[in-house]
C-alpha cells in the first residue's frame, strides 16, 4: 500500500498540472481582475532547487541517532536533505513561499517512520528521556502550522506515521472498521469500496491526507451533509499519550460522562500521536446524481439551501452554494471542460432573454447531489427541484457528479501555479445561524477586499461559497486573490497573508460572526473571543499538562 | 410557569397512580413470577411518614444563614424538613428505599433557590469562602447517586434550579432556542410547540426531569433515532464554574480543535453549574405513525431491526424491540387497556393455528414509529415492514402512538408501587455492534437472571428490549425483579441491587461487552475497563481542578 507522496515543495504529483495553457482566457482573466503587472503573467518563478538549499546540520549527534536507529530500525530514521526539508512545513501558504524561496531555517533534525504503535510508544519514551520535541506527520497537508518544529533550541524529531497504513478489519455486519491512523485517503476508500463499502470522507485534501489527520484536525468533508463529518464517524480512537494508551469511545451507542472521544478528536497531536480508529461505514451508493442550479441572486440561493437542509425528508450528499465571483472563477477555470463552458453558454443563452430583471452580477450556483438507490435519489431530486423553483432557480445541469469528481481536488494544485505568477490567495471559513447568514457573508466578503487593498494587493478578487450547512446555519468559505508584495521575500509574502487573515478576523467577529478555527488548535484561543472568559484555554492546559506533562508533543502555533 | 414537583417518597404526582386494582390478573402473575409470600401481596408498606423523620440540624448557623438569605433573599433559602428530605436523594432504587424507610441521615443543611445565572455564581463565591459543598439540582430524577451529600464533613448546599426556567429567546428561522437549565420537559415541549416547534427530546424521566439535568447525565430520549440524542440537540451551553463562566459550542457548524461542548454535556455538575443552553429545535411531526410487528424470535427482530437503521432511507422516529419476558411484562400491565389487550388476544388467533412453528416463549415485539408528513411516513412504512416480512414478523397492530405515549412514562409510577409489595426491582444497559449484541443480550440476561437468584431475590424475573440503535449496533435495557431481602432494611435493600448490579457488570465486561454507565460519572470508572489504563480518570481529574480547585461542586458516587 505505497502512497504517492506530494513532491517537497507544493501540493500533489508533478505531472498532475491543470492544462491552463489550453484556456486562452485564463491569464488575461486573472490579469485584470487583479491588475498583475504584465511580468507577473510573463514570468513563472519556480522553486528554489532543493540543491541550492543549504539545511543546518541536524542537532542530534551520532549516539543519539544511533540510539533512535537501534530503536526503530536503520532504514525508518532519516536526516538526508530530502526528507529534513520535505517535513518541515505543511502546506499553507506562508508555508509554501517560504519552502519555495528554500528558506527553510528551522527543520526538522530527523524524520522517523514507526512501524507500529509500539515504535510509537518506544519514540515517545525515548524523546522524553532525552528532552527531544516530536511532531506527529500524517500526509504533510496542514495548513495549521502544526508540522513546522518549535524554535525553543530542543532538537526536533518528526514522527512520520505512513508505515501505519493498514486496513486492520473490517466488520461488514456493523459497518465498522478497524484502521490505522497513518492511512491516506485513496488507500483506504479502495480497501473499503471493494467490500462493498465508504467512509464517505472527502475534505479537499483526500488525496494526500491521512485518517490520523483527519482526526487530529477535526475534518469535514465535503459530503458531511450526508456521511458526518469525522467526529461522528470515528467510533474510537486509540491515542500513544506520553503517559500511556489511552482510548476512547469503544460503544456503538453513545456513551455517559464526558466525552473524552471528542476530546481527542481535534487534538492535533498535542495530547498524544493517534495510531488508529474505528471506523463507521456506510454502504457505496448505487447512483450519484448531482446537479447545478442558478439562481437569481446568492440571498435566493441561501433561502433554497435553508429550505432543503432543513427539510426533513431530504438528504443531499452535497450542497454547495458558489456566489457570483465564484461562478466567474469556476467559469474560466473550466473553459476547457465541456460541463461548465455548456453552462457559461447557458448563462448567455437562457438568462438574458428570458428574465429581464435577472442581474448576472448577483447570480448564484448551487450544485447539488444524491447519493443512493436510483428511485430514492430521483425522488429526492424531484422534491429539492420543487424547493428551487420557488427561490427563482433555472436548472442548468445535469450529470455534473463526474465534473465534481475531478473538480474536487483541483484547486491546491491551481494554488501552487497561481503563487508561481505572484498571485497572493488564501481561504478563510466562517459559520453563522441562518437568521445571521446574509449579513456575516457581507461582513467577510467585503472586510476581504478591504484587507488585499490595504495589505498593497491591488483591486483583488474575493469569492465565497456555501461549504456546510445544517438545520441551523451553514459554513461559508471566502477564497481572496491578490497580488504579492515585497519582492519575492518569504517572510513579506507571509506576513501579507497575515494581515489579510487578521483584519477579516476581527471584522466578522466583532460582526457578532465567528471564524472557523480550521487553522488549528492555537489558533482557537488567539480569536479575540472573550465569551470563554480564557477558561477554553486553562482547561486545554490542564488535559495537556496531564498528558503530556515534559511537552514533548509540540504542536506549532504559526500560520499564513 | 410552575412546576410540579415529585412528592417526597417517589415518583410524580401522588394522584397519579396506575389502576391495577383493574386488573385482576397482574398481582396473581407477579407472584407467580417471582414466588412473592402471600403476604407480600396482600401487604402495602408505606413509606414512613414525614412527621416521624428525625433530620440532624442544619450544621449552618445563623450568620451563616443570614448571609447566604442577604444573597438570595429571604424566601430562595429553606431548610425546613420537606425542603431537606426532598432533595436529599434522586430517585434510584437505594435512593427509593431508604427514603421510605425514614432513612436520611446525611441530608443538605440547606436549599437554594438561585433565580439568576448572577445568584449562581454568587453561591459558587459564597459557597467557596465557607468550605461549603454545593449540589447542583434539576429535576431530582437522577438515579446515579449524584444528588446525595457528600460525608465528608462539610456543610452541604442543594442548589435547585427550578427558577431559572424560561425560555429566553426562539429563533424560528434557524431553529435555536435559547434556554434556561431548569425548565422541565413538559414546559419547555408547551412553549416550542406554540410556535410550531420540537426538541424532540423524551426520556422516561421527561415530566419531572430538566434541561440542564439531560445536558449533565447526556440523556438519550426515547426518539433520539430521529431527533438526536441531548449531545447532538444542544448547539451551546453555558455554565458557572468557581473559577469563572465557561461558554462553550456557540457555532452552528462543528468547529475545530477539541470539543469542550462534548466534556461539559454528561459532566453532572463536577466542573460546574449549567445554567443556560442553546438548543437545535425541529417542527412538530404533522402525523405520528407508531405500530407494533411480532417477531417468531428475538434475532428475527433483531435483524430487522438492523436492517431497519442500517437502510439509509429509513428514518424511524421510535425503535423498541422487548423480547419475550418484555412482552408478557406489558401484555399484563396493559391488561386494562384495549390496545395491548388486542394485541394479547392477537397473539392467540393469529399466530398458533398459522404457524405451527412459533414459539410464543421465543416472540419478541417491536414498536416501530415514523414522524412526519403524512406522505412520507406511509412510504416509510411500506419499505420497513418489507423489511419486518423478510424477518418473519405479522403485523399485529396499527395506531400504537397514543398508546405509547400513555405508556412511555409509567414504569417508575409502577416501581413505587412494587417496591412497596417487597419486591426488587432494578434496570441496567449495555451496548453492543450488531455482530456481538445476540451474545451480549444472552450474557446480560443470564447474569441478571443468575445474580438475582444469588443475591436471594427467588426465581426472579428478567425482561429486556433493544432501547437504541445505529447503524453499528445497539443498546439494551435490562430490567430485573425479584424478591427483596433483608426484612425492610433499607441498607440490606440497596446491598441486594448494588451485588445484582456488580455481577451483571463483571458478566458482561468479561464477555466482551460494555455497560452502559449511565449510573453517573464515577461510577464509569468503577468499571473493570482497563483499556483507559486510568488515563480516562487522569484526564478528567485534571479538568475538574482546572475548573473547580476548591473541589466547591461535589458529585456523589453512590449507586443502588
Amino acid at each position: 500500500m505505497a502512497r504517492s507522496h506530494p513532491h517537497w515543495w507544493g501540493w500533489g504529483r508533478q505531472d498532475h498540472r491543470p492544462p491552463l495553457e489550453e484556456n486562452p482566457d485564463f491569464w488575461p482573466t486573472i490579469q485584470k481582475w487583479l491588475a498583475l503587472p504584465d511580468e507577473a503573467v510573463a514570468n513563472e518563478t519556480p522553486p528554489v532547487p532543493l540543491d541550492e538549499i543549504t539545511l543546518r546540520p541536524t542537532r542530534l549527534d551520532d549516539p543519539v541517532l544511533v540510539s533512535l536507529r537501534r530503536l526503530l530500525g536503520e532504514e525508518a530514521v532519516r536526516v538526508d536533505k530530502p526528507a529534513r526539508v520535505g517535513h518541515a512545513y505543511g502546506q499553507s501558504y506562508g508555508d509554501l513561499v517560504r519552502l519555495r524561496a528554500g528558506y527553510v531555517p528551522n527543520p526538522p533534525d530527523a524524520v522517523a517512520y514507526p512501524a507500529d504503535q509500539r515504535d510509537v510508544a518506544a519514540l515517545l519514551s525515548w524523546a522524553a528521556e532525552r528532552d527531544i520535541a516530536l511532531i506527529p506527520y500524517g500526509g504533510g497537508t496542514s495548513t495549521a502550522g502544526r508540522l513546522e518544529p518549535p524554535t525553543d533550541g530542543r532538537p526536533v524529531v518528526t514522527l512520520d506515521l505512513s508505515h501505519l497504513n493498514q486496513v486492520l478489519s473490517v466488520d461488514v455486519r456493523s459497518r465498522t472498521a478497524r484502521v490505522q491512523a497513518g492511512i491516506d485517503g485513496p488507500s483506504l476508500e479502495t480497501h473499503l469500496n471493494d467490500q462493498g463499502l465508504t467512509l464517505g470522507h472527502f475534505p479537499q485534501s483526500f488525496e494526500f491526507s491521512t485518517l490520523g489527520g483527519w482526526v487530529a484536525t477535526r475534518s469535514v468533508g465535503q459530503q458531511a451533509l450526508t456521511y458526518g463529518t469525522i467526529d461522528t464517524l470515528v467510533q474510537a480512537v486509540r491515542v500513544v499519550t506520553p503517559v500511556g494508551i489511552l482510548t476512547a469511545g469503544d460503544s456503538p451507542v453513545e456513551d455517559a460522562g464526558p466525552n473524552l472521544l471528542q476530546l481527542l478528536i481535534g487534538s492535533e497531536g498535542a495530547y498524544g500521536v493517534i495510531t488508529e480508529a474505528v471506523l463507521r461505514l456506510r454502504p457505496l451508493p448505487a447512483v450519484r446524481d448531482y446537479r447545478g442550479v442558478l439562481f437569481e441572486s446568492w440571498e435566493e440561493g441561501l433561502e433554497a439551501v435553508r429550505v432543503i437542509v432543513q427539510e426533513s425528508d431530504l438528504r443531499p450528499a452535497l450542497i454547495a452554494l458558489f456566489d457570483h465571483s465564484a461562478v466567474a472563477a469556476y467559469t474560466l477555470l473550466n473553459h476547457e471542460q465541456r460541463g461548465l463552458r455548456r453552462m457559461a453558454d447557458a448563462l448567455g443563452r437562457y438568462i438574458k432573454p428570458r428574465r429581464a430583471d435577472f442581474s448576472p452580477g448577483d447570480r448564484a450556483l448551487l450544485l447539488l447531489g444524491f447519493e443512493g438507490e436510483g428511485g430514492w435519489t430521483a425522488q429526492q431530486w424531484r422534491q429539492a427541484g420543487k424547493i428551487c423553483d420557488e427561490c427563482h432557480s433555472i436548472s442548468l445541469l445535469r450529470n455534473l457528479s463526474q465534473h465534481w469528481a475531478r473538480m474536487r481536488y483541483a484547486l491546491p494544485y491551481l494554488r501552487d501555479i497561481l503563487i508561481s505568477h505572484s498571485v497572493l490567495v488564501g481561504t478563510l471559513g466562517t459559520a453563522a445561524t441562518w437568521a445571521s447568514l446574509p449579513r456575516i457573508y457581507a461582513t467577510m466578503v467585503g472586510a476581504m477586499k478591504g484587507a488585499v487593498i490595504a495589505s498593497g494587493g491591488g483591486p483583488g478578487y474575493v469569492m465565497a461559497h456555501l461549504s456546510h450547512a445544517c438545520a441551523q446555519g451553514a459554513a461559508i468559505q471566502a477564497t481572496f486573490l491578490g497580488r504579492q508584495v515585497g519582492d519575492g521575500d518569504p517572510l513579506a509574502l507571509q506576513a501579507q497573508w497575515e494581515t489579510v487573515r487578521q483584519a477579516v478576523a476581527e471584522a466578522v467577529v466583532s460582526a457578532g460572526g465567528r471564524m472557523l478555527s480550521y487553522n488549528g488548535l492555537r489558533t482557537v484561543h488567539t480569536l479575540p473571543d472573550d465569551r470563554t472568559n480564557g477558561l477554553r484555554e486553562r482547561v486545554l492546559r490542564s488535559i495537556k499538562e496531564s498528558l503530556d506533562p515534559l511537552d514533548i508533543l509540540w504542536s506549532g502555533d504559526r500560520r499564513g
